[in-house]
């Protein structure tokens, strides 16, 4: 029963995080909505920050399962399709971490060092994915090639959203949205694919430009 | 003597906010700082909301400036550099606004539409520098690639700073960041770029890649 608690205060947490930003939600709007008594609340959290980072650890085990990439086979593009699918659903999960990132991470030094380590490690992931499809013949480029897009794979996918927000897009359709970003993120790699592979992807594409 | 004052308190409360944050500085540490009274602060700028939409002013103008193109000929590579310098240059000056930019859009409707017109304008030179270079012979992409590359370069110049302040890169070294940050727009570019260009350009990007 106190388990349940705890995980409802959680799950309203973060609805009420991205529909409003965190900044604008206190622990007493979260007891209101729950119909609980902030005493209640506080039993189970000692404060805002601490209900930040119990999402921000539901977060990170996601998105390190989105990051995991095949290692017994040689990767295809339909791999780096899944994986971003898996990365901007989880991002849009927890959009807002994404929307107040620099704030958030300037304010809690614990999870700027969980946030810096998740970013090493999509590089690494960006990086090995492509490094594959180069063994695999589907993409050409070098070394330093790969390891700048990774660069620009990580920077794009991390601040579509605010990207978004600044740009005065709306960011409550998702699917649209996401499908856009994860198209963004492609025609960083497109220009390197072999001729098929480059028109295949132009095909996909082509969905979401409208 | 009154116009000098309120000079002198834009130039020290842009320096303040580059420092430390437009949210952690308030009116009473621009005064203390210039060794005013609150009330000659109040005199010239009505709140601090006052003092940052004449900073913006300035940024306006200049970014403006930074993104006029050639018109009388085809660009070459040479005027991407030499305007991508100049916009990160402007950035680098008027840091505050990139570090808190979805916060200070979010909170002021004015400046959200003002910059909002700055990014189309961002976008529309980006295109049109493209469309030369495609023209001059020097690069090679259909009109969907050169919009969808626009896009992206918006989104790493826009977010090249906040990306260094959430993976924890220290962003008071100005001529190494801004190298890396244009080094990571011209990435973007390169293969699209003839031949000779692109090696050109690596060469040239070896320098920021240290």
């Amino acid at each position: 029963m106190a388990r349940q608690t705890r995980e409802r205060i959680l799950d309203t947490s973060l609805a009420m995080f991205n529909a409003a930003g965190e900044p604008n939600v206190t622990t007493n709007h979260i007891a209101d909505e729950l119909g609980i008594s902030p005493g209640n609340l506080y039993y189970h959290f000692r404060n805002k920050d601490d209900i930040v980072e119990q999402l921000f650890s539901r977060y990170e085990t996601r998105i390190d399962d989105a990051l995991l990439i095949p290692e017994d086979r040689l990767p295809n593009l339909e791999d780096i399709w899944l994986q971003l699918h898996l990365v901007f659903e989880c991002m849009w999960a927890y959009r807002f971490l994404y929307r107040d990132l620099v704030d958030i991470l300037a304010r809690n030094r614990k999870l700027k060092l969980r946030f810096a380590r998740i970013m090493t490690r999509a590089s690494a992931s960006a990086a090995a994915l492509m490094r594959g499809l180069v063994r695999a013949g589907v993409m050409r480029a070098s070394d330093s090639e790969i390891l700048a897009v990774a660069e620009n794979v990580l920077l794009v996918a991390t601040f579509w959203l605010s990207f978004n927000a600044v740009r005065g897009v709306k960011t409550d359709v998702e699917t649209l949205d996401l499908g856009r970003g994860i198209h963004q993120v492609m025609v960083l790699l497109a220009p390197f694919l072999r001729e098929a592979e480059r028109e295949h992807l132009n095909t996909l594409a082509g969905a979401y430009s409208a």
